[in-house]
């Protein structure tokens, strides 16, 4: 299938582009970003950042301006815009009969845009034929949810399945790219913690009560997030402090980790890990710089679940690929959904 | 006053000697270190860390025996003796009559063994009149609490006075020096997280409730700790979720915090802070590089104070550093503490 | 004195300020910044890095136009403006009759400017009068080098002195806060090394040939220097291999820069350190994390002097603090000759 | 072709085990380690420490004493073995009949022992047949360098063969990797530059004359090596002066790096990259992060080849990844060559 990426150049673009070099199912036609490399070889307009080699079959692709009318007649188009664009010019794609799988936040709480995270909520793809009613138009936008809510919510669909969940607190410490590039200057990050990342708090509070909740309505749980910068490149490291329905101890939870799978482990999609959730049993474990990459970094490592007195329940850290697992890879994780469902 | 430090060569004992060679009330005259440091000199048997000079007067003292017949007349002991020898040899030096103010989590808990953090339950320092009699010795231990319990009790302090404390959940960011030297090798934490520090999250726990309890008994609280260390040289920062009894709102907390002073500042002792707590209004503060060392290292910030819809109560981030006011220093004012109340 | 400073937000416009706070000739009555800043206190124009707080007697002066007409009669006007809009600017206040003491560029290679590191060259101030019978006005524009070549030549000075120079090659590793704010995009230098800094081998270069020649010519010796970033917050250090014209050895070498003493000392300079070179004898000193604050920062420490038997000569490790020694702080020393000598 | 590595659980030992499981002429079949290991599985007697996950067909190994008695029928011995066990032990194995591959310093500079660098001196194989003769063993020992050596020289080959080579200064920014593990304490490294690496540059300019020398006699160049370790994980960085023999410029110096291929390239080895030396154009370039991996590891970058007016020759910058082409990788290259050659 033909494939688009719109906002190709940035940290999220740039993966889109390394791992749909790979993707059997999709192969990208055409490349947009901003005015200033419209015209551009993409290596020419790209500062690669991903240390490796920028795939080569990409690299002399004209970047072309990000408009319907430059994309010709591709079957998806991934967003990797900035949130200040995304919104108007998602919607005129989608208008254009386009498929819009985007990472950018700016339509993931409208009430018909699905908010995908496959294995959690792939039901949620539903809500397509919604907004398609309501919006009148051919096209679509499905979006993913920010990094650090896509690592959460798959951490905790396996407990929210066998115990029920009350309240969550979660406290992150997020890598460097998230912030993209330049993002944050080294003389506030080098020996030092940032305790503020701009509306992270409110979208891992917003985005999850929307993904376990039904299609009508969010999710009657409570959640509290801090967030956090800290001096590593790649891979959100979250703790997190669950109240759950029923009694539970850390070894069913580890079990219920384990044993579970989601819709793109049972429909043997492409980018979709063999398990999407690893338990380490070590007691320092996971790290970044060990863990970020397991199953391609499209899987969440968990580690010291253990029992939480205060809120009854359990605690435990989880952490992810937050350009992979929670960005670039989710979305192609979701277009492959939406393929096997006859969407694309 | 004449004074010792136990175990004068590693981390903390380096930011006592810094520290102590400032104090107006102490001036020490005996330092000590393990076996293979006796018999040399302070400059000689050291490593020292702390990026400044050593104090000059110090660089010639020779390294006595860490034993009670090696420290002649002092007036007070500090021990910064690691644990797997603090529990015994503090006892020899209490049996000998010494007054001894340990860093050491070895007899933290003791029932009948003050661990004063002295902006907060400076009335603890009683707990000395039971030891005595208890163990029949003419000396005492006092101890201060573990860095991150330090900071977090300080901050917590006045949200107990006024609001009343339920649940209490907190996830630190710790710093590298908490681990003393060599501690963590740079292949563990460049481009990386630990989520786990041994112990670190008991101690938290537990302490915590013995600071704010009453002499008797431990607090009716509960605090659930997840302690994570980052790479950062100084400065423990603390996502700290607080269920309060009363309901409140930031602004509220924040005129709390920023109204609080403790026994030290009443009493006007040298090493206290004028506020022990500074509540800092940026977006993004405190931040390790930035606020570690406010108040000479003795004060915790505060920041980001904000409603908690899930625990009902507020949130916040708070910073200390931690082998100043979690560590040396806390010890320190504990001694004028000490002899503010005549047991010095 | 009153002094004003130009450019005062950025990252050595704070070290200004900072220096100046506490200098005991010179008073800072003017500040000023660009466009966006005019009109503000200071305090909320500038993101203070340094972190210690803001000098209190600044943060509400109001940040002036850059102009020679906002400065009023101040006796000297430091300059940390941008080498962008330095050149054109400088100008326009020494036609005006200020004395402007530059950080900037622009200027250093004009011949009839003096580019003072002042132990090294303190006789170049002469250039001065050329200056102002050249250019016509009563103001004047004298210069200090860029910061690697500062602390360079510095330690080069004795071993020129007493062995003579030929060929001096130099391969620098650089700090973060030598890009200013927001500078070095912390993706591209956590876990990395940049080999590279704009035109600075070219500075190092050209620079010290000036600084070791007459008022008339350049000095007869052949510089190469190889530049360096890596991820240090602050602190140059330099691998320095030189040739000398006399056979020597390291321990010459090192009771050379003990013994060495400039024009800053001989005069009592309130800035100067009392030596201006130490030279440490550990095997693995000087380190920036350890020594860049030796002598408040205005001392360059030398460590490692070994043979070379390649180029014939010696070989050692330098250090200075680059937004210290290597400029705000040598441009104050530079101001405190040019009162010593009559000039302000 | 059945392998032992011996010293298989330290950072390069790893490395080796990582490499060889993808290699197709070697197939792992004997690991050792020290006493404290012995009996253990392999992957119980390890922290493994490269991020990715541990080969499955060796995390089950049993490990094995350190002695030719427990390696069985094996075809070659890999040695990982730290300096201070390695002189002994891997005599021991020669004089029992074992090709001995050492990654390990203790035999390098013995005359009688190869010391390659296979793209750079693959001839001086021929020391084995010497090498029997003399210790009249049926086994062998054969060196790779030391890791800054082996970048070093694999760069300076081309510039050696076309314009012949004088002086040699470079000055090294090495990886914590290099030291091991625990290796580098963080509280030395971060924010922070050591001025010195123990040993290391007397094996960069001893080794590098052996290398470049005959199998009589070291090569008549002068090298003066500055070895520091920067804040990066894994990549040496160095800054190379070289005056050439004949006048150069730097686009012929980059053909010449451009066309070089060695032995390995010409026998089609299997760990041979394609080309062995990379030169890069853009300006900034080479990164460690950005291009360690370049050739899996195998291959040298270079940049900023740029003249040097002060030796009379050109100065550049090369990396190469230490613990692959700078350690195991290196060790393996010369495995293929010997089998190559008959030896294995």
């Amino acid at each position: 299938m033909k494939a688009a990426v719109l906002g190709a150049t940035g940290m999220v673009g740039q993966r889109f582009l390394q791992l749909l070099a790979e993707n059997p199912w999709f192969e990208i036609r055409v490349i947009t970003a901003s005015e200033k490399s419209v015209g551009k070889k993409y290596s020419e307009a790209t500062r690669w950042l991903l240390g490796e080699d920028m795939p080569e079959s990409l690299s002399d692709l004209e970047v072309q301006p990000t408009d319907p009318n430059s994309v010709g007649g591709v079957d998806v188009v991934f967003s990797a815009l900035p949130t200040e664009v995304a919104g108007k010019v998602e919607e005129d794609f989608a208008k254009a009969g386009y498929m819009v799988v985007s990472n950018a936040s700016s339509h993931r709480m409208d009430l018909d845009v699905p908010l995908l995270n496959p294995e959690v909520n792939a039901e949620h793809v539903h809500l397509i034929d919604k907004q398609r009613r309501k919006r009148k138009w051919d096209g679509a936008i499905v979006t993913n949810p920010n990094c650090t809510t896509t690592i959460l919510t798959l951490s905790l669909k396996p407990v929210l399945d066998k115990f029920g969940l009350g309240r969550v607190l979660v406290s992150s410490m997020q890598a460097l790219s998230g912030a993209g590039y330049p993002g944050v200057p080294s003389l506030d990050i080098v020996d030092n913690v940032i305790p503020f990342i701009q509306k992270e708090e409110e979208k891992v509070q917003s985005e999850t009560l929307k993904i376990f909740g039904s299609i009508e309505e969010p999710a009657p749980i409570k959640v509290s997030a801090s967030c956090h910068r800290v001096c590593t490149l790649d891979g959100h490291t979250e703790a997190v402090f669950v109240e759950t329905k029923k009694e539970t101890d850390p070894l069913e939870v580890k079990e219920a980790m384990d044993k579970f799978r989601g819709e793109p482990q049972r429909l043997g999609l492409p980018t979709a890990p063999e398990r999407p959730i690893i338990v380490r049993n070590e007691e320092d474990r996971p790290q970044p710089h060990l863990d970020r990459m397991a199953g391609r970094g499209m899987v969440v490592v968990v580690g010291r679940i253990r029992r939480d007195l205060a809120l009854g329940g359990i605690k435990y850290i989880v952490l992810g690929h937050n350009t992979i697992r929670g960005a670039a890879g989710c979305a192609i994780l979701n277009a492959e959904l939406l393929r096997a469902r006859g969407y694309i």
